[in-house]
C-alpha cells in the first residue's frame, strides 16, 4: 500500500470516528459540557512543565530558522508560550464554560394544527474542522468552542507548532477521556488536511485561522462551508454634513488605535466640501502618528501628501498606511466602497439622518457604521460573547461570530397520528399554523 | 476570440449586471417589489397566448424525441403548459406579493454602551442563480421568490423548455423593466452555467431544481453555497411502546399517500417485540395499495415478503416499494437511521417519552418526528409561506425553508463619534451589552 492510500484511509477513518463521536456529544447536556471544559482548564494548569517543554522545542526551531532568515522574529513571538500566556489560555477556556448554552434552544414553535406543534431547536453542526497557523492558542480556543457547542472537532496547526499542538491536544484528550470516544482529533500532516478537505459529505464546517491568502486558498481547496475571513478592506467617509470634529476623532481611532487588525480603516473617503477645513490638522495628526498617507489629485490640492495609485484602493495595508479620496457626495462614496470594499466593516460620519441611510443602506457589508469607528466590529464589543470568528461570508454567519455559528437547527414535530392524508384532497382539513411561545418537550406543550 | 472566451466574457457581464442591479433592488421598497410582482401577474395572464405558443414548440420537439425514445411521457407531461396551469402560475406569483416583507427586520437590538447601539437587520443575499430541469413554471417561481428577497436572480432552464424559459423571461422582464436593468438576467448555454458556477466571487447562491443526481452535479461543480437537496431516506420506526393502530396508519400514509416524494418513508423499522402484532395487517393494506416490499430475515419469519439486499437500506425508491427491517430497540433504530438515513426527515410512533427523546435529540436529521407521518416536512405545510426548496445542507438553512432562506443579515451600528480607544487600555470603558426592543432607525433610538 502506498503512503499516500495510507494517509487516506487513516484520514477517513479519523474522520468516521468524529463523525461518530459527534452524534454522541450531541446529546450531552452543558452540565457535562461544562465539566469538560473546567477540567481541560485545570490540566492546562497542571501540566504546564510539559506543554512548556514542548513549546521550548518548537521554538527553538524557530529560532534556528530565524537565523537562517527562513522565519520573521514576529512568528517566533507569536509561536512562543510562557506561564502567564497559559494561565491566560485556561481562563479562556474557563470563561466559554461560563457562557450560556446555545443548544436546545427553542428557536420557533408554531401549532399547524390540534395537536400537532412544530419545534425549531439549536442544535450542534456536526463534525467542524479548523486549520490554522502558527499561535497554538487557537488549538484549545477553537476545541473550546467546539465542544461548549456540542461538536466533534478536527484540528491541524503548523508545523512550525507542532509540538506545542501535540502537547496542547494530548492534555484536552485525556482530560476529556469521559467524552465520546473522538470528539477531538489531531491532524498533522499536510496530506491530511487535503484529504479532510475533501470529505465534503463528513466534514460539515471548516474555520481557517490565519492570513487572508491563507483563508483563501483553503476556500479554494474545497467544498465544505468555511467561516472564515480574508481581506478587511474598510473605509471611513465623511459626509458633507458632519462634525469635523467626530469625524477627525473617529478617522483617527480607525487608523491608529490597532492598524494590523482587519477592522482597521485603510481608505478615508472624504466629501469635498469639507475636505479643506477638515484634512489640514488630520494630516498633521496622522503623521504626528507616523501613518503614511497617499492621497488622489483632489486630496493633494489641500494637503501635501503621496500620490494614490489604483492600486492603493484595494491595498489591505495592516500597517500605519492610508489612502484618501475626495468624492462629489454620499452616493460617490457608496460607489466607491461596494467597488473597492471587501464587504466587511463601513463608517459614515454625518449629522444628516438621509445621507446615513443611504451610506448604510447602499453599502454591500457585513457591519455598516454611522459616527461610530470600524474598530467596534469584533465579536466581544458586539456582545457575541467567545468569538468563533470574523466572517466575510454572506450565508450561514456574517461578520463578527458567537458560538450560535456553531450551531443549526432542527424540526421537531410532535403529534397524535396525524396523516397527511387528513390535509389532502376534497376534505382537506386547514392547518392553523398559530405562532405559540412554548419550549419543546416530548409530548408536546 | 473564440466561442467559449466570448461565453465567458458575455456570462462575466451578466453577472456584474446582476450585481449592479442587486445593491439598487436591495433598496426598493416592498411596496415597488409587490407592484412589481403583480405586474408580472397580470402580463403572465394578458401574454398568454404567446407563452402557450412559445411552449407548444418546445412541445412539439419533445413529442418527436419521445416518439424516438430519447424522452419519457412523464417528461412532456411536465413540460407543457395549458390555460389553466398559467392562470396558476400567476396566482402564485399573487401570493408571493401577499407574504410578509421578508427584509428591513430587526432581528436582534443591543445597547453597547450609551448611545452606541447595535441593530442585526435582514437583507437580501445579493445575487442568486437557479438551474433547474424541464418545467417551465420554476423559472417564475423562483424569479418571484428572488424579487420578494430583494435579490437580483440568474435563470438557466433545461434546453428542452428553452422556447418557454424565454417567453416567460420576456414577460417578466417586460414587466418590471421600472426595476434595476439586469435584475433578472437568462442563461440558456450549458458554457455559460460552467462559467457562472465559477464566478464564487460574485454569485452568493445557488439553487438547483432537478433529480438527486442532478444537485449533486451542481454541488459537485461549484463552491458557490447551495440551496437544495438531494436524496430524502426517510424512515419510520414503530416502537415496543407505540399505539399499533396509530403506527400503521402514520406507516401507512408515509409511504402511500404520495411515494414519489423526497419525504416519503423508504424503510420501516419495527421493534421485534411488536412485529408479530403489528406486520400482518399492514402488510396486507400496503399490498392492497400496491406496494412492493422487502424484509430482513427476522421480517420474513412472520411475513411474507421478498428479500431485502444490503443496497435496499440505501436507496431511495420514491415508489411504491418499501423495505422492513426488526430492530432490538431504540437505539438500534437511531443506528440505522444514522447509518442510512440522508438526514431529511424521520418519524418514531411511540407513548413512551424516554423512547421518544432518544430517537428525535439521537438522530441527525433535518426534521424528527414524534406520531406524525414524514409527509409533513414540507415548507407550506410548516406555515413558511411561499417554499424556496429543502435543504439537505446543515448550514445556513436546513430542511424546508421559507423567503427567509433568501435573506442574510447586517449590522448597524449607531453611535455618536464612539471610539474604541475609550475602550481599550487602563482607563477603559465598560460595554452595558444590554438588549434592546428597539427597531433600527437612522441615529438611533
Amino acid at each position: 500500500m502506498s503512503d499516500s492510500s495510507e494517509i487516506e484511509r487513516d484520514t477517513d477513518e479519523l474522520v468516521s470516528r468524529s463523525q461518530r463521536a459527534a452524534l454522541r456529544l450531541a446529546n450531552a447536556d452543558d452540565v457535562t459540557r461544562n465539566d469538560a471544559l473546567r477540567s481541560i482548564a485545570g490540566a492546562l494548569r497542571d501540566r504546564e512543565t510539559a506543554i512548556l517543554e514542548a513549546n521550548e522545542r518548537d521554538v527553538e526551531e524557530a529560532e534556528a530558522m530565524l537565523e537562517r532568515g527562513e522565519y520573521s522574529r514576529a512568528l517566533v513571538d507569536r509561536l512562543k508560550l510562557d506561564a502567564a500566556k497559559l494561565d491566560d489560555i485556561a481562563e479562556m477556556v474557563e470563561s466559554v464554560a461560563e457562557q450560556e448554552d446555545p443548544l436546545g434552544r427553542t428557536l420557533a414553535a408554531r401549532e399547524l394544527d390540534e395537536g400537532l406543534d412544530l419545534f425549531r431547536v439549536s442544535v450542534p453542526i456536526g463534525v467542524v474542522a479548523t486549520v490554522f497557523e502558527s499561535r497554538p492558542d487557537a488549538l484549545v480556543q477553537i476545541a473550546a468552542l467546539a465542544l461548549k457547542s456540542g461538536n466533534a472537532v478536527i484540528l491541524k496547526g503548523g508545523s512550525e507548532a507542532s509540538e506545542s499542538n501535540r502537547a496542547l491536544y494530548d492534555v484536552i484528550r485525556d482530560a476529556t477521556a469521559d467524552l465520546p470516544d473522538g470528539w477531538a482529533g489531531l491532524v498533522e500532516a499536510h496530506e491530511e488536511v487535503d484529504r479532510l478537505l475533501e470529505l465534503d459529505d463528513q466534514v460539515d464546517l471548516v474555520m481557517p485561522r490565519g492570513s487572508s491568502e491563507f483563508v483563501s486558498y483553503i476556500q479554494d481547496a474545497t467544498q465544505i462551508p468555511v467561516l472564515g475571513h480574508t481581506e478587511g478592506i474598510c473605509h471611513v467617509y465623511v459626509d458633507e454634513a458632519a462634525d469635523l470634529e467626530m469625524a477627525a476623532d473617529v478617522a483617527f481611532d480607525a487608523k491608529v488605535q490597532y492598524p494590523a487588525v482587519c477592522n482597521a480603516v485603510e481608505t478615508l473617503l472624504v466629501n469635498e466640501s469639507v475636505a479643506p477645513d477638515l484634512l489640514p490638522d488630520l494630516v498633521e495628526r496622522y503623521e504626528d502618528a507616523s501613518v503614511e498617507l497617499r492621497g488622489d489629485a483632489a486630496t493633494r490640492e489641500i494637503v501635501d501628501v503621496g500620490a494614490a495609485t489604483e492600486d492603493d484602493w484595494d491595498t489591505e495595508y495592516g500597517d500605519l498606511e492610508l489612502s484618501i479620496a475626495l468624492v462629489d457626495d454620499v452616493y460617490e462614496a457608496v460607489e466607491h466602497v461596494n467597488a473597492h470594499g471587501s464587504k466587511h466593516t463601513e463608517s459614515i460620519v454625518t449629522e444628516d439622518h438621509a445621507a446615513a441611510e443611504a451610506f448604510m443602506t447602499g453599502i454591500d457589508a457585513a457591519s455598516v457604521f454611522h459616527n461610530a469607528s470600524t474598530r467596534f466590529a469584533d465579536g466581544y464589543r458586539y456582545g457575541l460573547g467567545a468569538e468563533v470568528g470574523i466572517s466575510t461570508g454572506k450565508v450561514h454567519a456574517r461578520g463578527p461570530v458567537g458560538l450560535e455559528g456553531l450551531t443549526t437547527y432542527k424540526y421537531y414535530l410532535e403529534g397524535d397520528g396525524h396523516l397527511v392524508a387528513s390535509y389532502s384532497g376534497e376534505d382537506a382539513l386547514p392547518f392553523t399554523h398559530r405562532e405559540l411561545d412554548d419550549e419543546w418537550t416530548v409530548g408536546g406543550r
